[in-house]
Order: C-alpha cells, then sequence, then structure tokens
C-alpha cells in the first residue's frame, strides 16, 4: 500500500499569513492547498504565488467549483495549480467540463516538466449521494475529499464508523481518498488499512508550537501505520 | 407585487473587464454581483472595488460558500458585500453560521447608514432537496437563488415547466427568489406571476452591442410584466 501524502491546508485570510506557514513547512508536506479561505480572498494570486515559490510541490486550489468547470479549471491550471476541487452538488456537466480542460492542458504539457498529471478532486462537503459517486466515476474522476466539515466540527460532529464505512465503500468504488476535517494525528489509526491517497491537515499543524514537528509528526504516524 | 430588482452578474476574469462593464451598466441596475469566477480570481479585492465605486448599489460576492461560514461571511460583509452566497449542499451549520454574522454585523450598524440589511442566500447550482428547503427557511433562510446552471444550460437544459413548478413552490415556502441562468429578457414572460425578488443577468447584458439598452430593456419588460 502506498504511503499517503501529507496535504498542508492554508486556510489563512491572506497570503502573507499564509507565506509565514509554508516557509517553515514547505519542505514537511507533499501538497500546499491555496484553501477555500485562502483563494476567496486573494484569488488566484495565493495559487501563483505558492507554485512559484514551491514548484517541486503540488499545488491544489481548493475553490469548490459548482459551476463554470472549463473556465474555473482553466483559470486554476492557468495559475499554476496541480489540482483543483469540484464540489459534490455540481451539475455533472461541471465535473465532466472541468475534467476535460485538466486532460487537455496535460496533453498539451510537456511529461518531462510535469511534476503529476492535473487533476480535478470532487469536495464531499455536505450532502451527496451514492448515485452521484457512480456518475463521478463514471465521468472518469479518479479523487475525491472526505470533509468533516469545519461547521459539523464545530457543532459536536466527530469521526464516527458511518465516516469509516463511507470512506471504504469510496475506496471500494476506485477513488484515491484524501481526508481533511479537523484531522489530528491521533485520528490517523482510525484510517489504518484503507488504502488513503493524501491526508490533509492545517489548523493542527499551522498552530502547533513547533509546525515543522508537528508535520514530521504526522509524517512519522503515516510511515508507521501504512509501511 | 413589488417589482423584481435587476442584478448584473459580473462574471468576468479580471476586475478591469468587469469594471468596464459597470461603468456603462452600474446606474441601469439594482444588484451588482461579483460573480464565482471574478472572485476566484481576484479575491475579495473585486468586492471592496465594487462598493468603493458603487456605494449606492447593492453587492453581492457570490462565492457559493460550502463551509466555514462565520469567516467567510464576516470576510466577504468587511470588504463591502450586502449579499453572499452559501451553496445548496453546505451543511446546515454553515448555513446557521453565515446567517448569524450577517445579523451580527446588522445590530452593530447604523440603520441611517444601511443600503440594506447583510444577507445570506443560498445558490441552488446542482442537487439539493425539499427536505433541506425546509431546514435552510427553518434556519432564517429568506433568499434563494434558482440557478439554470452554465454547464447544464450548456449541455442543452432549458428553462422547463419543472423549473418554473420548484420556483412557484420555493416562493410559496415564503422564499423571495432571484432567478438565474443564461437569462435573457425573452424569459421574462415566463416567471409572470410569481413573485421574484432578483432577476440576475450577465452575458446578456454584458455582451450586448449596446449593454446600457439591453439592461433598460430588461428593466422595461419588467415593469410592464409586474406593474
Amino acid at each position: 500500500m502506498a504511503l499517503p501524502m501529507l496535504q498542508l491546508a492554508l486556510d489563512n485570510k491572506t497570503l502573507a499569513d499564509a507565506l509565514a506557514s509554508t516557509r517553515v513547512l514547505a519542505a514537511e508536506v507533499d501538497v500546499l492547498e491555496a484553501g477555500t479561505i485562502l483563494c476567496c480572498s486573494e484569488g488566484m494570486q495565493a495559487v501563483r504565488c505558492l507554485k512559484s515559490l514551491y514548484p517541486d510541490r503540488i499545488v491544489l486550489a481548493d475553490i469548490k467549483a459548482a459551476d463554470a468547470g472549463t473556465i474555473l479549471a482553466n483559470m486554476v491550471y492557468d495559475n499554476g495549480a496541480d489540482w483543483m476541487t469540484v464540489i459534490c452538488c455540481a451539475p455533472i456537466a461541471t465535473v465532466e467540463t472541468a475534467l476535460a480542460a485538466a486532460r487537455k492542458c496535460n496533453q498539451a504539457a510537456d511529461p518531462a516538466k510535469t511534476l503529476t498529471p492535473l487533476d480535478v478532486q470532487v469536495e464531499l462537503t455536505g450532502t451527496w449521494s451514492w448515485e452521484e459517486a457512480e456518475a463521478w466515476r463514471a465521468a472518469g474522476i479518479s479523487q475525491v475529499v472526505y470533509h468533516r466539515g469545519r461547521d459539523a466540527q464545530a457543532a459536536g460532529q466527530s469521526w464516527g464508523q458511518e465516516d469509516l464505512d463511507k470512506i471504504r465503500r469510496l475506496a471500494g468504488m476506485g477513488f484515491a481518498l484524501s481526508i481533511t476535517g479537523g484531522l489530528v494525528v491521533e485520528d490517523l489509526p482510525l484510517f489504518a488499512g484503507i488504502p488513503i491517497k493524501v491526508f490533509i491537515a492545517g489548523r493542527s499543524i499551522r498552530d502547533a508550537a513547533d509546525p515543522a514537528a508537528a508535520a514530521r509528526a504526522f509524517k512519522a504516524k503515516i510511515a508507521e501505520l501504512w509501511s
């Protein structure tokens, strides 16, 4: 089973604040996520600066596209993103057009200079159905983000058996999974044995007394559980 | 029945391009929408500049929030937005926290200087259910955006009886409705007799040979049908 990657969620309100985190953390993680809050605040400048500073890191634009798949996909890829998100309730046409834009960019790219193929992830925040999941798979989606929402967490919802059952079922359908939502290193054993592609952590790393050590603790626990 | 307002959707890729439209159109419309594409590209700068230039127009930040309701609501209101959108599949906690942030800002505001109370609209792009609609109403949501998606349009979906039935049922539940999705002036009679709050038009006005005349044609047809 491949070792899950570690993604740093930059849900900062300003680019300067995000860069204060990446300065000490970019070397410790595999994926840098321009979070929804950061994209909303700073726009594509955030994505552009992350790729300029860290060309050897996967940059994810968590824009949660709900429409205008072609335009938004081309926008984030033109600005240096490797991956982007589409929200789970988006029309299937949005999923399809975003994915088509990614594939078109990939065909035009020089494989020798490609860090990772551009790709689209469906973000499972809020309500979605298994029928929709089948439709994403049929459309060619290979990555989904399983999200325990920030507001749901604040409302007291924790990781539970239902989450784990859904995550296993999604993995069984062939989806590579990113796991997110207030994740702390102590949560990782819950997912042992499941082929997770990416664990996403934000505040539990960024706000730690020693952020780099917190990131290394995640990587060490991942290596221990998935090696 | 109150006269529906006209909202200009600024789904431009750059702020400069959006301002080229508002220069000739701001005086002709009631609401200026910083569209999802524009917010994604330029971030809150787009919202800030629109409110700076047009303080007597309602500014809507179409960010389609799916999580982090408090942070995103405070962000858009701090930057001058009057209204914001939450995506229909967002957890109810996101709807509630965004609305609570709006109300808190309203309580702190000077009514004499208030153009319109800050508010949250639920954006009906993609899949949603009547149970969710009941939950939004129960949470205090009074505005929804009925959206025929851009990608759905491109895939050939037109305004149909099903749209109109849903719009009437939402109005019957007490929601004020904004109607959007490739709307052209010829579509307006379809909605006659329904208490629509806002019609949203973008490219059909912005890309017209005479944009101001196109906006006036919308206003004239609205006045003819709803007076």
